[in-house]
């Protein structure tokens, strides 16, 4: 029996709940007014058009709920698509959103844990104020978007997931490097993409927002960093302040990619590296799953068009079994 | 007799009050403290050294101060420089700024009504309220700062010159372009370099203040229009204020040129366009000044290193004498 | 009954003259000629093929001409086109050609008298003559060309209305700067991009022709006031015309846009500046057009493909009815 | 004794025939009235001043004017300079100009007749009479021009020397790629750089002059053949002249490089292509010269800032004695 | 009678000999296994797919083997493609290759003598031995590969015509400028592109090797001088080897262009001038034959997607036949 | 007493072991022969004049030389310098080169020893093989050269200590992302500059070599690898060599900064990034030094020329004593 939408072949019947991803609604030449659907569960998109369209159904079916679907697999234009037969909204709290979206290797909770442990490490009494607060006002979203709308961790929680690696590598670096600032370092690191939540428009069919468009997630912190101040108590002015609001501002490295102002501290400049670099391997090892030993990936937008090897044989270390670095 | 330092030659003694325009104290080989000066008033710049400067002395004789100074016109290394003889204090109020610094062609009473006026068309009440709050927070130095620390406005008064020099060609333009968003266009327009209080250090001797450097006039002012929300008690997120603060942010056009977001505004590109049209006239009259007809002047840095011709016959219209067209 | 080509709808039957506005004879696979035409009136753009094209035929049906046509309306591959009943040339002087293509808001006749009094402006002699005598050779083509084979003004008229649009911009900015050269820059505008008359094909179906890929406007205008100087008995190396030439031969700002030689001379630049913000607003204002308020437009590709915002609410002053400021 | 000025050391006395190749008119501070002054012979330039010119002298010492000098050599900043004792102007005819500046390995005369050997293989009439009729009105400028102010073939003659090293290898390709137009590629590169006789000042303190700089060789020369048609009763439109304006226009190449456009026929590649090689050899072998083997030349800035290294031991073919090719 | 794939027509039967271009694996969704086909003869390239394919099938028809080829002509998505009836491979010594793929204007036996008189040439041993020892390790390929997967000389034996169009220039540059040194220049043509035997897979189905997209051939080919100075007893760091070295990693010119350094010897930079010149008429003249006078060629990738324009003219000489001029 | 250059002042005599830095022979205009020299220990450096040298003397005062010199601390042109009395060879064993210049936080022995268990974690035997076997062709260079001319590790051991610190950033990225071939990655580290030890003079007055200019580091090692695969029988186009040569080719990331590959592995794409880090951390280090706390750093010109600052007050964690991470 169908289990899930990467099992459907053409013309098999199926009962399934499903995600809608994205849904626009459209009229045909004869008039006839339909949503024109994408679906998703964790194993697949599938695309589905729903006929004569009630504008009850048109505010009932959005992006982001998941929907109990009854249809026949079809192709369309040499493509797999839906034949919706019955669609129904589901009780909100029936499902998990995770269960319908991709997702990263470690749970909410998981998550949650690591921030909370890296947040005793910013021990100056300004920083860790400003980051809890800032933190806090966004928590949900934090933990449930995703890093970015394509390109690097876009699955839901990415965004949290991604500032994790890059404290984790930032531990290392301060290690390594005893000159380096490490409670700056983690504040910037924790903040640098937060304004994400307010840039994009959620886990599901990820679209950036009018905001988003005009004004991008680190003009948006940094006015953030500076409007806390008043709650907070603390000197809008004061140096280190504007030491952190650095950290957002500079984050990208070059005016190219939309930083006002390229880093001008150590700390700024080792968080732009690092974010870099864990967005870079991130891409790889995404791109590196769809292809086998001995062959290219497809272009990676991201990274120069560039296209990447997977080596025929695998010299890594393998001896033993390998686990995300984060869980244990 | 010497009443101005561009009249002194070799060999001249003279009484002249004068304006300090930079000081670093330094200790010569033999172990003397100094201060190294420079002095000026509205006709040049001269350098000079006051010997052994006690703890008093480096208290007293900073950047920005009037000084009665007693002194000979020497060279040293084929350059005029100061010796000084006598060097006092003056009191706060005997002497006005602008009589040592190059300024502007209106005055600072001229340029508040000018800009007073302009406040009346910006007819929608939240763009009006917030450009008067922030206007009002920073009047004493928007009317005195330049607008640059060289290049272009680059004078006391520049920074409310420039912005009135673009105000009154936007006002031409939306003549011109009836769909054009007037009251948005003037308040961007006011609001474009009003940063620039905090990005730089003042009329005199002006430098880059750490702020500045780090974050820059764009993000600056970001920040202080959505803090001024909550005293105004305008919701951050109203579109309104979106748009104003995407002028702010774009600007400068270009991600290069520090601007995190290029324009996406009809107002935000003409904004920019506006800005690059009054300093680049700004430049070039400036530098023409300097050559004679028949001649390229200097190398414009800010122009891409271009020089500009002088026509040797002026066949401009000069009929009927010239004013500048803001005296009227 | 169908009155436009917009009207048209599959199935429907129709008589209607309209204009060819691109024509290629081809051989289908099973031998036999057509001509793959594509129609317009002032509301749309469709294609149709005409089978069995005799050599009669081919010199009938050229481009630019109005036909009037006998058809059905019918979809190939998801698009509409029309089958060919009756195909017929009209007589060249029933129909104008402003009826077939979209123009500007200006008639010819309001164009031509709004240049004629710019012309009293250029109070040199010799400019002034040269003015006249070159838009007096082009000068049906001149008030018919558009200003670009898409991007900017690109309707039949739009050379001339983009021409007087720059010069209203170029009054304003010698009102606010006195040291401009108005008769120098006035020049310049009008002759700019008067060579567009020779790089294009003309209003229907424009191309670039060979000899404005080989030269391009700029090159042509400039060998076209040389070749003047002769029946005007001006000198060729009269310094005016040499300045004259360079507002035209640096009018594109930079190198890489195909000016040989970047703006040297204050109106040179000012001309380049003021053609940039003239083309500029007309691109938002056309594709803002085509969007509903709270959306962003396609990706303009003369603007570097950005994309602009419409707001939702539209804040711009809306108490009086609004006109094109050139037609009062 | 003293035969040229190469031989001077500090103290010598010496009176010598030199070339005026810069001079300004200077006041000391003292107030007194100098000329400064650049000399030169073929072998080497040495700066002097001649102290109180009167009016007379200045009209009389002029640029490229041979005077009779006598003086001592001495030291200013660590570098010879000359005391003038007496400056005496000589009769125009007295000298060559040759004697004075560095010129190439041709003679004038020997340019000449290569050049009209190569007019002879323009077998297509209107190419033919067009170069015939624009070499002749540049004729005495073209061989004694340098080809450029600095960079490559910046000597006397360096125009003609250049203009014919690229005819040599055009006729090379022309052997090897029987595609290639040999009669439009010889027009074109004999008129490329003919604008040069206008864009330069001459052979002597080569300058840009103010028409060279508001429009350059390359828009000078595209106006002169259009100019030409009139009295050499050829339609400018003619196609012919269409590809011979292109060869000129986009013989730089790239717009960056003030093509206003890139070449777009075979032959205008070529040209450009051979220009480029030409000049490229020109410049190494320069630099070359004033270095030794095992060592690597000064950077070129022409090419881009690299520096050439000039092996140890050479083993280019060495058997039979070297003759410039040119001479034979 | 069907004599080669170019003569086909939709429904007509055929049996041909051709080559097996390019071939995939691959599977239908109705589970049944087939060999993605492209074949071709001198003529064209077809498409067809051979369902049901056996293991055998897959180890017998790989790319680079000629089949017998019985089937029908058919279209599919507007586009022909063969039906295949039957297949069967044919000795590998019944065609030989160039009757299958397209190949340039001289046999293998004239290029092979042709660059053996060349090598005559380079008399300084050391050079001389390395270039025989190479040339003789990558014999068989050097004659048959493209110079390029596409662009230019992209045919069989095009790397070879290529490398001898570049030595023919070369002869030319050393006979105009004695001071290149000629067996340097010779030796680093013969050896700059050799690499590309490795760097590409072979002449027919080209594609890059793993080898060429992680090294290169300009790498790869640096190696290899290295690695045969054991063999032949060559100190690797003698200066010779190292200049020899310089030519062909700097033969791309610009790093850009995958030269990691950029040419630093007179020979270098004439080897890459020379290397740009003969591809870029290559890839001109390619294109030109594809249109007719008075067209413009399709954008040519390779030249920064330039068009050119083929004149309504021919003006070249054309009194006598053409030959290539390296048939001689 | 004077114990080392740091501690000159004008006026002082000295008996001191000093380095020999620079030195050139040049003839005084009076045609004395003199020696030019830098001399440096580990406090400073210090220019001086050796007169009047033998051909014994040019041959003895050789650039890394120890000396023993007696002289007098003088001033020229405002800078001191040393007036030489005596010159003295001292024997090569008599003292260490790291007396004498700058060096870094690890001892040869502890550089040694670490590289020694790195060594270990190569578990490939061909990866593991070719990096010892070239460890050990170069390693009295390996440990003593600089990591750069300039810019970053530019003292004694700077290369083997710049390996060490990407090395210890390798492991923890391996820690962090499994998928990373740890074998591969540290492999290409501990090769990827080593051909520094040809393109380098050596840690003294470090130049380029000619072999350096024409090859570079990158080119060099690669074939370094190639040349090893004879002696150590490992088939030369074995893949795990392939991969090993790309890590070394594509390190610089970018064609612009001379590797002739992008990167196109995984551990390739890191090796670079961490090259980087590295590299910027020591870079911004160094500067930070120079300047006091609220200060910028002079403009850092490996850096983009960027400058950073130094924050007021220095909230990193200093609770415990701070060792350099690599001495444990």
């Amino acid at each position: 029996m169908v289990q899930k939408l990467a099992d459907l072949q053409v013309g098999m019947d199926f009962e399934l709940p499903v995600l809608i991803n994205q849904v626009n609604v459209r009229t045909a030449k004869n008039g006839r007014r339909f949503l024109d659907l994408i679906f998703s569960d964790a194993s697949q998109e599938l695309p589905g058009k729903y006929w004569d369209a009630s504008e009850a159904d048109v505010q009932t079916f959005v992006v982001g709920k998941v929907v109990f679907l009854t249809g026949k697999c079809e192709t369309y234009q040499g493509k797999l698509q839906i034949k919706i037969t019955k669609m129904e909204r589901t009780a909100d709290s029936q499902y998990e959103l995770n269960q319908f979206v991709p997702h990263g290797p470690l749970t909410k909770t998981q998550l949650q844990e690591q921030i909370k442990a890296l947040l005793l490490e910013i021990t100056v009494p300004k920083w860790n104020r400003m980051v809890r607060y800032l933190l806090k006002q966004h928590q949900s979203a934090f933990y449930e978007f995703p890093a970015a709308k394509s390109n690097h961790h876009d699955y839901a929680g990415g965004l949290a997931f991604h500032t994790l690696s890059i404290a984790r590598l930032a531990e290392d670096v301060c290690r390594h490097y005893p000159q380096v600032n490490k409670p700056l370092l983690l504040a910037g690191t924790l903040l640098h993409d937060l304004g994400k939540t307010s840039e994009l428009s959620g886990p599901v069919g990820t679209q950036y927002t009018v905001k988003g468009n005009l004004l991008g997630h680190i003009v948006i912190m940094d006015a953030e960093i500076v409007s806390a101040c008043a709650p907070l108590k603390i000197d809008p002015d004061d140096e280190d302040i504007l030491l952190l609001r650095h950290l957002v501002v500079a984050h990208h490295g070059l005016n190219e990619y939309g930083s006002p102002k390229r880093p001008q501290l150590l700390e700024a400049e080792i968080l732009h590296d690092l974010d870099e670099l864990d967005a870079t391997i991130n891409m790889i090892v995404k791109a590196e799953k769809k292809v086998q030993p001995g062959q290219f990936t497809e272009r990676i937008f991201g990274l120069d068009n560039r296209r990447f090897y997977v080596p025929k044989r695998n010299n890594s270390q393998t001896a033993t079994p390998k686990q995300t670095n984060l869980n244990l």
